[in-house]
């Protein structure tokens, strides 16, 4: 449309490309930024690009670093014999903000799901099972999510870990703190009853 | 937090400027950005440096455009006697989408909003107010938003304009095409009301 400048049109088809934004948010965006001072966008894009050319996967645990091992890896004080296993880097954020898990994490970068066509060989599951074979390793964690395809690839890690003699444990599923037994689903409830502690 | 290197920390924090993203988006962006290729990170950043650098506003209406005066200002098929006043550079092209205008456009740039510190004098008035004492302008379209502040606007524009003995029309308030009367609101209902139209 002639109302449209083509370097408009195009940064609203590059926000269109981010997941969770439509034509509409994309549009939003762009003639937000259209009215802003030029140092915000011009803030965002160097962001965009020092974040791409700053960071790489630690060699250990393949989360998002700039410096290779990352901190997490590098800390002395973090114990050595627990291997926290996630999906994604955003997963480990979640868990040191509890400040509850004082061990290591092990990023699979995604789950298995035939459906996706992601297989075992798509993930960093060699590289962890490398890992568990270290002898300081006591017990690995499987956190990741608990979705069709996390509980897929737990099943999957546990059978792999199984015959190296090592605690693999699975965080606890119930009900959701703050949450409401009128509305939890099902499955949830079933897992609930399951796990259920004496008070 | 140790497991957020900077460069990642920087970009989430710019992305959460940006209008209706939280901190909670911004990190998933930048996790998606993190898994996908370099290049859509370089393409949306140069896009967004592109647009910046490139685009301009229309000296005669006022919207975005790479060429000044603006395509619909040059366009000489469009008729010169109507201009229709908006409020942001969006609501020209969800006005063109529907080919029902054939005049020109005048961006204001915002509303009148006395909460925001918003008065005349920040927004494209004085322009339209020169542009509206042109011989040729028959008609000023008042098509700012149907919310309080576009109904200020609207108002301020209509008495400044009235000395010139211009026609000076308002868009049609009323139920949206495909709602439901059952949910519209009082005021819409009154507004709907008080422009029936006969059959």
């Amino acid at each position: 449309m002639s109302a449209i400048p083509k370097t408009v049109a195009r940064l609203v088809e590059e926000f269109s490309r981010l997941p969770g934004i439509g034509p509409k948010t994309a549009s939003r965006l762009t003639y937000f930024l259209v009215r802003q001072p030029e140092e915000q966008t011009r803030n965002l894009a160097e962001a965009l690009v020092e974040m791409k050319s700053r960071t790489r996967f630690c060699s250990a645990c393949f989360n998002i670093t700039e410096d290779d091992p990352c901190p997490i890896c590098r800390d002395e004080n973090r114990e050595t014999g627990s291997i926290c296993v996630v999906e994604e880097p955003l997963d480990v954020l979640a868990l040191e903000r509890t400040r509850e898990f004082k061990g290591r994490y092990h990023v699979l970068h995604g789950a298995i799901s035939p459906v996706d066509d992601i297989g075992p060989d798509d993930l960093r599951i060699r590289e962890l099972l490398a890992r568990a074979k270290e002898p300081k390793v006591r017990e690995i964690i499987l956190a990741t999510n608990p979705s069709l395809e996390g509980e897929a690839t737990a099943m999957y890690l546990q059978k792999q870990l199984a015959p190296l003699g090592l605690k693999v444990t699975r965080l606890a599923r119930g009900l959701p703190v703050g949450g409401d037994l009128e509305y939890a689903d099902e499955t949830t409830l079933v897992r609930a009853l399951q796990g259920r502690s004496e008070m």
